[in-house]
């Protein structure tokens, strides 16, 4: 079986292994404070071009979601999200768990906009009794989002401006940010997205390393105490180092950029023979995640030799799948796929 | 100024103002250890014909959910409930605080359908990873709704079908139950009621008490320890005597049901009077609550003399407004408001 | 049977039901934001001598704790009390739920020192790793304590410089402050206490109140939002009217400092019996509540007439008992006990 | 520098690494439900023989620990802990921002007793109003404690007892369990251990992987739902691979008590040299940790070359401190240091 069905099906890029493998007998502190950790955020800072910024380092993406956003907010402040968002959907109400709503916006796309931001705070600010309600704190985007779709400079602009005309802090979770800067079409670069927001985080789980989210928090008045969170949270690890490693190694010769290209260009060739096949989509995805439509007929015989994930029935006979490429993706499999679904459709 | 805007602008009905100063320099047990709570109690179980249920006296209705959820729930399960829910829109995000995420079901005039609850519990256990979203355990229902709309007995039967199907506890939010058991074409018994749930409660601040809320927990396994959880909230008042003497009062010789069919009464009134003026109703009630869609000209002058609360707008010139009756509503209030509707819609 | 157990046996003083009956069908506006809460919240803030202060009216302490210090501390942060802080043994664990540690020091007759105050911040940010532990960020004391013993007016400005050298804010528990300040040896005015404070309150339960706490915030810069917190606590009443008129008449012509008195005196008679019967005492209290020591056959002959609190066991043949007085004690009712004292004693 | 300050200074034990990179390529699925974890789950319950058992895989002591205890107690318990246990003193109040109080004892070298625990229970039903206070219902041990050393057979089976006539669960911390097995004078099997426990877990960030705690419920009635708690709490990697993969390496051919009686040979080097030395121990540890009392003069130039843990002064002129060794301890540098203790103490 062919695994499509996600990004960390593998282990992680073996310029990685062999750099762990290289230092795992050095002697070095604990938590984070080892010189490669601290190698790894400066890099990355310079990367951003937010030399003011803190750089922690986590493990995975619901940990630093309900990390950051216990940070972020005060005790009786909600998080505005897509209702697609990571948050609402996939993490077991680790927010909540945390204390805070998540108060969601209908998606397009994945997305939401600076309108809607807009119009949940007036929503709560207009009220007789906002006190009656959780009051917005954080606008929470994904880029790419959980549809593999990307906003905009522009759009991200105007979100950004609706949080400041409505005091608000944006956290982006880039779980998947690698594949969204790479993507075409995209007009963003990483320093453009990083003067946008008051936290955002790199992801390296899903593009590359074994485990680890690096996060950003470009704001100052929000970096104090980090390290008290992250502890509280069981997020800082004793050996802090295997994640300073990966991500001195992926933001080391440009690495992180060019496997999530890989990863966009077999996406492209997956795109490319569903559409071939006929398929129709259900959103244009310029990145990993292609969310193609197929008839269920068909699906059964390429599951056979295919793991795809299953999004949701379309009609009573086609589903909506997720095929997933990753810096692992063969393109011989790619390949073989897209042969299959020529024979099989017909086309 | 008259003030229609809610249930809750007096004091208490006089009868219990009278036993709270015959009973004032009684010393008594506190934390609701003293005879008035206990026979309050054994009152309400009587007239629940509900044995084996456990009672406990809370102060008000925020307080109440949000304790009565922290018990039922384990850390990890959610509460399904109407977008109108209170828990939902009234209660500054109360129950998330707790921990839980609420799910909301989209309401039609307030209420939430047994095949909601399924469909949610179905999407639940149906995804390829039900531990990646909170676990729905219990239903949350109002009763009246907060649009002062009622379940019938046969709805109220599907939805313990549903529960029981789908292993989920029923919870009643009888903040002002009294209202929905006296309304015209209500085909429910507090028995029944009581029969149906797990837990519920009787509502005093908004039906005739200065404060207090009587929880029913009629599944046995649902009450051990229930009072630490009381007073790890801060819900267990020293003088729990104050609540214990408002119940005792209210259930004896019936008075709970007649303040409240008095305020349906005077409710009929003032849908009659709407009526007459031309208006539409954002629902239909039948109970102390009436949604009138007011012209926004009328509501101007309407407004120099009585106190509404606004809804929501309705169109550009419409405003959709609630008028509340209660126990302590005076006939001839009721009355000038019907004479002044008719003047100044000249019908 | 006479109950000497607590300063909460009886409902509340005769004029505050008076005041209550007299407004009772007035049509108010809810939560807090009626007259009579307001002009309350202005007669405290003028006789603490605080006109920047916020007041707010809570139903309890417990509530009042935890509400308070949510409101205060970061998610990472603890509060320091005495071990015998009513936040540490008498409140099911309600500031851990609400997520914070308490961090105890050894009390001396109920008080802690501004020495440990220092030693605890030193031992935390002397540590390696200051972020493996709660940050402290508040002190909470009682005046009076639990064991009715008062803090001196240097004693308090000691830990008013305690906390300002260590960033901590100072969080007073006045559950029983009239006691305090009405006792024989204070050298504390309520506005002296209140310039010392960032947030203080002032009990009503406990001295002649049906229910109450006001909560002084006197640092501005806490009081931001408090209403959200109180809210989605639970703690914002529906008829927050019978707080405001409750602590407007308890703040009238002096009657909050005069019932205090009243019980002090009562407390002063109860001591010179005790004395005059020959027992120790297990602390020097000079307010309403007494720590007797009594021999347990002598004991067991009283309590077929009264009812104490037990508070420990001393050595196999005596126990430690608390006699608490109040605004309701009837001085026959203390002269018979001393009569009884005397008789029993045979002294 | 030479690193004894813990045991967590290097990366895994290169047999580990040599099989992330065999099967790196491999793929996969998610969230722990790969082979590798599966069949070191299966490994893990033959070797503590409870083949009834639930075994999940975590990344670090802290999470584990906030994840058990969470799924142990409903909100109104508490657990309780040596006052050295590393919840109370190395997690920033992870386990009271989950909701719970960690109620001390006093330990004796890093242990508690069954009396002891007996009478915090005893404590706390017999009080008059035991909903006053947390409920007690977990025991949290370390095996071995955060001071080096180890319960007894005898003693654990007595706290065993303690916990069943209290109706307490009793969870054992092994983050450093391997050093525990294989000390000299244990008389503990893993399977006797783990027939004694509620919960335990088995550590490999302290004893050679690069990150990883083995979770093992033993008490069926624990199991449910807990991958709900797991992805709640960020707890559940995406690449669950990774420590699958690791306790399955540790849990073949025997590699974890051999790596764990490598370390406590090292440490029995270092505790002859100290004692040669002349010093005095903090307490008696037979494990990797000791916890000589070393003269700051001499412990000054030895910090020229050697880093250890500083854990408390003793008397004005000496230090306790914690030297660690680990898997990873070589017995060239134990050598040095022997040398180097002898050199400088002359004797």
């Amino acid at each position: 079986m062919i695994r499509f069905n996600c990004d960390y099906s593998e282990g992680a890029h073996p310029l990685i292994l062999e750099k762990l493998a290289q230092t795992n007998l050095e002697q070095l502190p604990g938590y984070g404070l080892d010189p490669y950790s601290l190698q790894a955020a400066e890099l990355i800072k310079q990367q951003c071009q937010t030399p003011q910024a803190a750089v922690h380092l986590l493990s995975g993406g619901t940990q630093t979601n309900l990390t950051v956003l216990a940070a972020l907010l005060r005790p009786y402040q909600s998080v505005i999200s897509a209702d697609s968002g990571h948050i609402n959907v996939h993490e077991t109400g680790a927010i909540e768990t945390t204390g805070h709503r998540v108060v969601t916006a209908p998606n397009s796309e994945g997305k939401i906009t600076a309108t809607q931001i807009d119009r949940l705070c007036q929503a709560h600010w207009q009220d007789d009794n906002p006190e009656f309600a959780p009051q917005p704190k954080v606008v929470y985007l994904s880029f790419p989002t959980e549809l593999g779709t990307l906003y905009s400079k522009q759009e991200l602009l105007d979100i950004r401006r609706a949080c400041d005309e409505n005091n608000l802090y944006l956290f982006i979770d880039g779980a998947r940010l690698g594949y969204g800067l790479t993507a075409p079409g995209n007009d963003l670069t990483l320093p453009q997205l990083a003067r946008c927001c008051d936290a955002f985080y790199i992801g390296g789980t899903k593009l590359g390393t074994l485990l680890g989210e690096a996060v950003v928090i470009v704001n100052p008045k929000l970096q104090k105490d980090f390290r008290y969170f992250m502890k509280q949270r069981g997020a800082l690890l004793a050996k802090g180092r295997i994640l300073g490693i990966q991500f001195l190694t992926l933001f080391t010769d440009n690495l992180y950029l060019q496997l999530a290209e890989h990863a966009n260009n077999m996406a492209a060739l997956v795109r490319q023979a569903c559409r071939q096949a006929g398929f129709d989509f259900l959103c244009d995805s310029p990145t990993n995640q292609q969310f193609p439509i197929v008839p269920n007929t068909l699906l059964k015989k390429l599951e056979q030799q295919y793991v795809f994930s299953h999004i949701e029935p379309v009609g009573k006979d086609k589903t909506a799948i997720r095929i997933c490429t990753s810096w692992a993706t063969r393109k011989e499999d790619v390949e073989q796929l897209a042969a299959d679904l020529q024979r099989l459709s017909g086309k």
